[in-house]
């Protein structure tokens, strides 16, 4: 599998991805998954999560520029447009190859975080699914994540929002990846990080991490333990029915709420 | 969806439900997951996920002593006996049901926590899944969810042991409650709570929680807040290349390992 998260916020965007591919548990790959393009005038960012096949034969397309229909990226008026063309690359690699995948039993499955600027326009992030069609993040909802998402996100609702610094977003970021890390196997070390500042049209901060990269290992080995004494300093449920915050219910009253059947 | 957590510890066994039920985001409905069964030599607890039709009709054969193979579980020799009843009660509603339930497209889905002692046994947890066939827990693997099960785990992962007090794995199981109802609205309250202390083959303590009870309250509360407060504490990376273990790296060292292309 694949964990990605894509950030857009007030002063920019942050992007991570992980790097683990697996075809069952006796195949397991290493295959970077974020992909940046950046001209002059514009700077753009692609994690890709799915069959990897169909990521790749996509990604191929925008690079090479062999879209079908003559369009590519880098003359894309703003990221919505460079967002069409990536749709449109999707749609191409699923004429060629759905039939054949569909003979033999595979989901045409590619799920996309596509984010960046085009000078003069706000810095924008999308969410491209499998039929080439995409939301757009907003302030509201600041946040897009694909792959194996479910564990991460916990971390985001609870601290996350459009206001958050780049460097706090990172810290968030990094920390929901290490909760995914450490419960599901399909998702791997080394990361590629990107953050990304508002009008920068550039890569200024982009890094890979394995297990040696000091922050990670700070992250890995500090968050299990401040997580570990954030759950020791709340009180234990009583069990006796004291109006106290501890006080889990008097049982008695309680008992029978749930069907109790003898034979 | 649901959500659902069994623990099997050296005290006893904990198991917590929710009661959310959906058919698509507009048939929303309540129902109880958790069954008790008890009679003075034995004591179980069964909570299911999956489509409601056909856990319900394992439920009512169970109850009401209809296995056409004469089994039930008032007289299983163990908790291992009893999972095997209610494996078998999965297969005859899968006889039943399971070809019209085909026509319609949908799947025989049925994913049970089932566990218990019965007097002279040690508390045993199993996983049942829709073939009837079961796991069960160990000191290594002490827990089993069912349901929206991702969001949940980590904390799970990160404080739980066999070894655990009853006490503080109620707080575990409560924690992992909260993230998950905080991150999908697909799993709602109340929630079910049943503690069982080894050899007591009674449910001393049971408890339906909702919105008003006290020790929920108190840990929705300061959960998130302990999380943001141990967030905070962590330091922000710094992106200078110093051999510190906030150092995210020097990025240009880095630049390039992830491709980048320029038209």
């Amino acid at each position: 599998m694949t964990y990605c998260v894509g950030l857009c916020l007030k002063d920019g965007l942050v992007f991570l991805s992980d790097t683990r591919t697996n075809a069952g548990v006796d195949q397991i790959g290493t295959f970077r998954k974020m992909t940046l393009f950046q001209e002059k005038d514009r700077f753009f960012t692609l994690m890709s999560a799915g069959n990897l096949a169909i990521t790749q034969a996509v990604k191929e397309i925008l690079l090479q520029g062999q879209l079908l229909n003559g369009k590519n990226i880098w003359t894309a008026e703003n990221s919505h447009d460079a967002a069409v063309v990536i749709g449109d690359a999707i749609k191409q690699v699923y004429e060629r190859d759905h039939q054949a995948l569909e003979k033999a039993g595979i989901d045409f499955n590619c799920n996309l975080i596509f984010g960046g600027q085009v000078k003069g326009e706000r810095p924008r992030l999308f969410n491209i699914y499998s039929a080439g069609n995409f939301i757009e993040a907003t302030p509201e909802t600041c946040y897009f994540q694909i792959g194996e998402s479910k564990y991460g996100k916990p971390i985001l609702d609870r601290v996350l929002n459009f206001n958050t610094s780049l460097n706090l977003a990172t810290k968030c970021a990094l920390i929901s990846m290490d909760s995914t890390l450490n419960s599901n196997i399909s998702v791997g070390l080394p990361l590629d990080l990107l953050v990304y500042e508002k009008n920068s049209l550039k890569a200024n901060k982009l890094v890979t991490m394995d297990e040696s990269n000091p922050y990670f290992q700070m992250i890995h080995q500090l968050w299990g333990e401040k997580l570990r004494s954030a759950f020791n300093s709340i009180s234990e449920p009583s069990w006796s029915g004291a109006n106290k915050s501890s006080a889990i219910s008097a049982p008695a009253k309680k008992m029978g709420s749930v069907p109790v059947k003898k034979a």
